[in-house]
């Protein structure tokens, strides 16, 4: 076994500084030095639920990117030095329908989860990325274009996959009309490739005070989601809208703002939903979920973030204040990711 | 005003035959002597809120089929003696966004019903097809091509153009993979149409024996619902799932069934619906919902019936039968629609 530096969780909010045990490389391995690691809402989950029913060893981090520091005997993808991204999911099984159409987020017998996943051939727990080292099967580790920079690009591989898949699906192009719900981690990068991707885009918020931060990010309009009459004035107007709130929230009003044949997607809050049908059927609008993407999307999307210069608006704290990016990531005090650098773990 | 005989609501299952009056022609209106009108779902619903909360005369019956017996000084379209039929909407504002794309359905200042809506020139309350005499403006009047069975076609006004709309929409044609959830007066007419589309059609049904009568309305299989093996090998099948249970139902069994990219579209029950996030976000599954349809769905409808055989299959009874034919549909002892004789009116 290799043997690394991570933080593992001690309790609902608390991790603790301490050495992990990676497998030696398999031939498809790769090792990735990782140098930064994005702190994403579901690692807040993950850490709550560790707390209230610990089951095995949880290392949080599923949106990172490094270098890589060693090869398995069958890899040619990869070279030693090499930058490189990971995203949320380090295996598939690789033959079912939904891996063959490269769908792999959608495996039928579930993905492997970068962390609290379950290794494929050891049945051992996986552990994430905030650690220094991180052991993955070469497809499922991409290469990180050269114009990217690295920290604001680890919040791509889980936050901008998760937003760039239900954008591409939904064919949002030059003269869509979109619409994104909430202006958080996953909102501020649904709103940049939106507006790459040439929709008129318009930010749907609470938060009055955002207007700037909207225009600044490319959005054309906001919505004060507090305010029914321009909430009113927007109904039947979006192709897509793109809901990115996390916590419970009733979904009328979103809704009635898609326009006929349009369709909601929800990417923030992934529990169960009511919606009136009458809601649906008035306007024939769809509602839909996404999150992560398949190895295929998340090419794609790194190749256009890489075209158009796309990266997450990040505040950069070293990995052992991960305690202070978790508190105040739960109070949505962040403008618009946090990410770790793991250089202190050395 | 013009007066004729109809079966007008006195309790929550009662009608009492009763004369009615009917406008005076305006020069867009036809008479039509209305000889077939089915019976709906939404009769029984209406006939139990007015029996809870009687505001306005009730007289039921929204798809219609009859001939011209007058015409309006500016009616072209149609002349006496000519067959028509009339579905469960009458007019529309005509110039919102909707009614200009031809889904008068969704008119955005609501689309005046055929019975408990309110007529945009006199603000009256319009009394349904459950009488022998109905006034509508031409427009919302459809020829009835002449190798439709009058009686038969009757419910393609509303059951039929309900299941329609979401079929075309949705794009079901050969190669589509389509079930029809419950077989009753949607389901079955769902059925003729998928198959007449192309689509390889399957019956979802708790009621295992009405494999017989899938197979006779064309349905290649039948899933019983309640048999967990075959709904589980159904998982990921239909790229289209047409969901007419008319009460309310757990979602996730037939959510599961759709295939990657597909749609479980709701028409039975439209009240407030529960779906898991996740069952939509693995496979970028959609939930939408349908119901009638506008002027350009319910012609391009009617004659794709004419073109390919498809009627109800019905029961007809006298008019005087209505207390029957409502007490059996509330206990869905119907295969699969009665129609009213109203020529026992005259």
């Amino acid at each position: 076994m290799r043997t690394t530096t991570g933080w593992r969780a001690t309790g609902p909010m608390t991790l603790r500084r301490t050495s992990l045990e990676r497998r030696d490389l398999r031939p498809d391995d790769i090792a990735v030095q990782v140098d930064y690691c994005g702190v994403c809402h579901s690692d807040l989950h993950a850490l709550h639920d560790h707390g209230q029913n610990p089951k095995a060893p949880l290392v949080p981090g599923h949106e990172f990117t490094g270098v890589v520091t060693g090869t398995g005997s069958e890899v040619t993808a990869f070279s030693v030095g090499d930058p490189v991204a990971v995203g949320n999911i380090v295996d598939s099984c690789g033959v079912c329908a939904m891996c063959e159409v490269g769908q792999e987020n959608f495996c039928q017998s579930f993905p492997t989860l970068t962390y609290g996943g379950t290794d494929r051939q050891d049945g051992s727990i996986t552990l994430g990325g905030y650690s220094r080292e991180y052991v993955v099967r070469d497809t499922f580790a991409y290469p990180l274009p050269s114009n990217l920079d690295p920290a604001s690009a680890a919040p791509l591989m889980c936050a901008g996959v998760t937003v760039w898949e239900p954008l591409r699906s939904l064919g949002v192009g030059p003269g869509s009309r979109v619409a994104v719900a909430g202006l958080g981690g996953l909102g501020h990068l649904a709103v940049k490739m939106a507006v790459a991707l040439g929709a008129t885009t318009t930010v749907i918020s609470r938060t009055r005070d955002k207007r700037d931060d909207a225009h600044r990010l490319g959005a054309h309009d906001l919505i004060d989601s507090t305010d029914t009459q321009q909430t009113a004035a927007a109904r039947d107007t979006f192709d897509v809208v793109i809901d990115t709130i996390s916590a419970p929230h009733d979904l009328a009003p979103y809704l009635k703002m898609v326009a006929m044949d349009g369709t909601l997607s929800l990417v923030g809050y992934l529990g169960p939903v009511t919606v009136e049908a009458m809601d649906l059927l008035v306007g024939r609008k769809k509602l839909s979920s996404a999150g992560s993407g398949g190895r295929r999307a998340t090419a794609e999307m790194l190749r256009f973030c890489a075209d158009n210069g796309i990266g997450a608006d990040i505040e950069v704290l070293p990995s052992s204040q991960v305690g202070t990016a978790l508190d105040r990531l739960r109070r949505n005090d962040v403008r618009y990711r946090f990410v770790l650098d793991m250089s202190d773990l050395d």
